[in-house]
């Protein structure tokens, strides 16, 4: 089993409006030091290694369902998952 | 100036129906190795430093208004920015 974290972030030129909105209640609650906010989603994911090479896989479901490759960039890591 | 990522998970004992939403929809698109998949969020701070220590400024701004701390975890990380 191996633990997969993805990042996904819009590209530097998409305009981010949540992250905006953030920066604004943080500016209001005096956190004036706070110069630029960028929102993404961060995937924990944990996958059974098969015959396919997880690489790929990964690959593969990033660019057909997690992130819209036109407006988003994405980045993963695989970990040995640790067993509780 | 800092570049700060900031990571909010769900609570271990949360359901999460967005990350349970994903895997059926990933388990339809015969992604079967995938047994497990919990979404976060992702943030990007850029933050000028000032008089105050930038490590407890981070933690108040997640424990008031980035993250839910009853459901949520953070994590964060502070890097030196890199000027373009």
């Amino acid at each position: 089993m191996k633990k997969v974290k993805v990042y996904v972030t819009l590209r530097e030129s998409v305009l981010d409006p949540q992250g905006s909105a953030v920066m604004g209640a943080l500016h209001s609650m005096d956190y004036k030091e706070v110069k630029d906010v960028r929102i993404g989603k961060f995937l924990e994911l944990q996958i059974e290694e098969g015959i396919r090479d997880i690489d790929s896989v990964i690959k593969e479901m990033c660019e057909k369902l997690l992130a819209n490759t036109v407006i988003e960039d994405y980045r993963y890591e695989v970990e040995e998952a640790v067993s509780k």
